[in-house]
């Protein structure tokens, strides 16, 4: 399929590249054009645009790190939105508020294109490998016909519905979920520790028996080995999304009292200077906070 | 082995049951006499007294609501500190402090006899099946002498050193961590049902993507079809054990705040009046914060 | 003076009354229009925009709900700030952001207009009683220049130095102690009542020993009578402020945890239907939750 | 009037001296003897034992430090239970527990003595001053009695009824309350510092406004100063009274999030080794965690 990518981060770029491999003809833009060019090697095109990426295209896919990128490349100088043709869809996959994506949605429609939010789950070791997991919500149509696409780079497709901000919203609760993981985590680890006892063995038995999932045993070893360097997901991208789901739960006036806590963590975490590590460094206030 | 069972509540009926299905030679008590005589068709002797249960056991295994009703048998009248014979192993399962299972290891030791805390992780869904997965701390050598019946009570037991006490922590802090996923659980379903959206389908995409596990998809499916009765754990027996959890974390000063944030929870549900129900109606408290 | 007041909500209107009561020459604008006639008895002359309202006055006092009502009257259409003359003063009394009083002072800067942030401290009785407390910020020579204006409608006045955002930050942080006060004081009396004793005598205990001062006073009162309405200041207001000293807090990564509790108990009032009464039914919820 | 007084700490020193000052008969016991004697040029009689304190005399006061420290005088070796005359009274003024308050009450009646509890608001200072606030809550013949003692210590004394443990919940109430002040004003204070705005120009503000009260001025200075040494009452006190209110809310399943979030500050200031200094060094818990 003919397809244009414009965002080529971490994520970005390992998506845009198993796209590649698939086969798919791919016309890449990002604003620092060396990660573009990087992608040279396994065919793709570099526009100079993100309208110029998307002027022949059937689809875009964007993967970009907040609201402002996704504005920039949609409403702003050389956009998407008018360039790209009738009929043609764009993907979102980038985690953005609730209220953008309904904008989108909205500004599509009234340029007779398609907007389908499609943001994953997966770290960027998950994107290389293609096992992505993807949430997909937009017009069955345009859905189904970004099919090959999505089994491209991820290990699942969820097709959601047609309302696209759902999407965005199961994203945004399923990072709140994985923040709630990471801090009950750190709260135990740091109750083990103090008693002297052996978290490893602790970690094993919690994901040996009631919690066998990756999620415990990933974020579990980042945080028995306190290896939060390299991120894999930096820490204010963290507190991105927590602020995005608590903006959500602000409109529907729903508390969300351990968002607003691990709210409170990324913020002093910041603080305490660990901007630059993975998110899940935000156990590191929790530690500390132990004395440990 | 000819053993003793003290305390057949919902967990330690079922798994006395096993032990008795696996051929073991098993005295039991039970202060409300009846259950102790429920399960004299599988083979059990009813005793009339904790002492008198274990008088002539190799191993007396109690499973009991808390630690006052652990200190009565043990150390109350007819008790079984007295009766039990030298060598012979106390198997605690319950789910008790760490004060108290200390203060265990150091009565059973000082009458020469052996202590081994083995609390357990399932529901009496699990007890039944002989699902069960065990957390066995103590002496090698006793805990080497308990694995037949370990065996025949769970799927996996977990061997975690010499110091009792870590595996009531282990087990405190698994329980805490089972509360804050359903907590974390409640927020986000609250929030995508104040949007309209289908927590199911949400509870679907988590659970076959992240969180692939039996407590997200279990816990997951009782909040939202909010069946909370009959409970598979009383409510009043959560917030026991959130303050055992609780007062472990502030015997080592650390700070616990998700585990203080459900804690707060479990006493507004009991306020609210959901003390009869199972301990996942804690989520109550936060459904209807948000209106629901 | 010759002043000009935009912002005739139940303070806006007060102040106002007191300008004219204290001899000044006060333009009035409104949006709805019968707010601003009712102080033609006064003296007022009613404006057609603000602009209008501004044009030949001195001094310029806006009293508006929140930042986007101050953009609308500064910004917008029929706007002050080209109307304004130079060397002219706005004094924005309005509780809005940081970040919007930051934008305001520049724009004014580039007009060669003043710009001074004086947000008061009281509710619409105080205001009447031109009982206000005045936090002034701004460059020295504007900021003496209306110090008439402030002794009218105030007890006090503090002017606490050139930077305007100070007294934004002040007023932010002000209001963020009152709900802190609130909120305490809400779960100190939930406690009493549920021990069946006497919430007024602690009320009483507690004002005429470590806390007699107004604030705890007059909501204590109002709390113990569950006096929640008519409202003195609208419990979405409340929420309003707390996201701005919020929005605040994140800008400098500071955590407020007190400030985050109390605004996931706003939402909570919000969703509970408490959205019509006085900010302080916030402690509604906290009673709710402990079964009263 | 014939008075002993049990526990001669830094508050019940003061007390003790005003009282002979006041010209009563004061025989005194401390444990660590040099402090019984400290008192002896003013006049007071030391005695070895509680018991023996108390034989004679008309009322003995208790100021002890905690729970353990009131059942040791009361109900251990050389004891005062057994020692007083029948319709004498013990005033306890100790920061005790609402559950000992009550046992303390049934105790003192089956000996057909007298329990009123007299806890005290104020610090060392207002101690040595005289200037103590007394809630007392007994029968009403005996309070009557005292009233004098209570003059002789405090500025005022609050009479709130015939039943004892009200005084003991008032207080620890009370002392919340505090807390929630000294938390409240460390958010803000980090935020104003955060922003480069001067902490101290923000308190005058607040206590020349709206927060005219003794508590908020000393308070608000030891936190600007971060003078938290030496102490005028012991972190790990402030941690028990936290803990006793929190015990109370509890048995009555009142959720106080402020108390619980407070609680875990002491236990964070604990465990960063701030445990010698004074309870409101919990403020630096939250200074750290905005990297200040």
């Amino acid at each position: 399929m003919k397809v244009a990518f414009v965002g080529l981060g971490q994520m970005g770029s390992a998506i845009a590249a198993n796209l590649l491999k698939a086969g798919h003809n791919v016309t890449v833009y990002n604003r620092t054009r060396s990660r573009a060019e990087a992608l040279q090697s396994l065919g793709a095109v570099v526009a100079n645009t993100p309208g110029e990426a998307v002027s022949e295209t059937e689809v875009v896919l964007t993967m970009l790190a907040d609201d402002r990128a996704v504005e920039a490349v949609v409403f702003g100088k050389g956009n998407i939105l008018d360039s790209l043709g009738a009929e043609a869809i764009h993907v979102s996959m980038s985690t953005i508020s609730v209220a953008l994506s309904g904008r989108l949605a909205l500004a599509h429609q009234e340029k007779k294109q398609h907007y389908v939010a499609a943001p994953v789950f997966g770290r960027p070791d998950s994107a290389a490998a293609a096992k992505l997991f993807v949430v997909a919500a937009g017009k069955s149509e345009p859905v189904a016909r970004c099919r090959d696409l999505f089994n491209a780079i991820g290990q699942k497709t969820f097709e959601i519905g047609e309302e696209p901000i759902a999407a965005n919203l199961f994203k945004l609760s399923g990072n709140f979920l994985i923040t709630s993981v990471i801090e009950s985590l750190a709260e135990s680890f740091a109750l083990v520790r103090k008693f002297g006892f052996d978290q490893d063995k602790f970690l094993e038995v919690m994901t040996e028996s009631l919690f066998t999932t990756p999620v415990y045993k990933n974020y579990g070893t980042i945080l028995t080995k306190e290896k939060f360097d390299p991120p894999g997901f930096k820490l204010p991208l963290g507190l991105k999304d927590n602020r995005l789901v608590l903006a959500a739960a602000e409109e529907k006036a729903v508390p969300m009292p351990i968002a607003t806590l691990v709210g409170n963590n990324f913020l002093a975490a910041i603080a305490q200077g660990f901007g630059e590590s993975d998110w899940s460094a935000v156990a590191r206030v929790t530690f500390r906070n132990a004395g440990l």
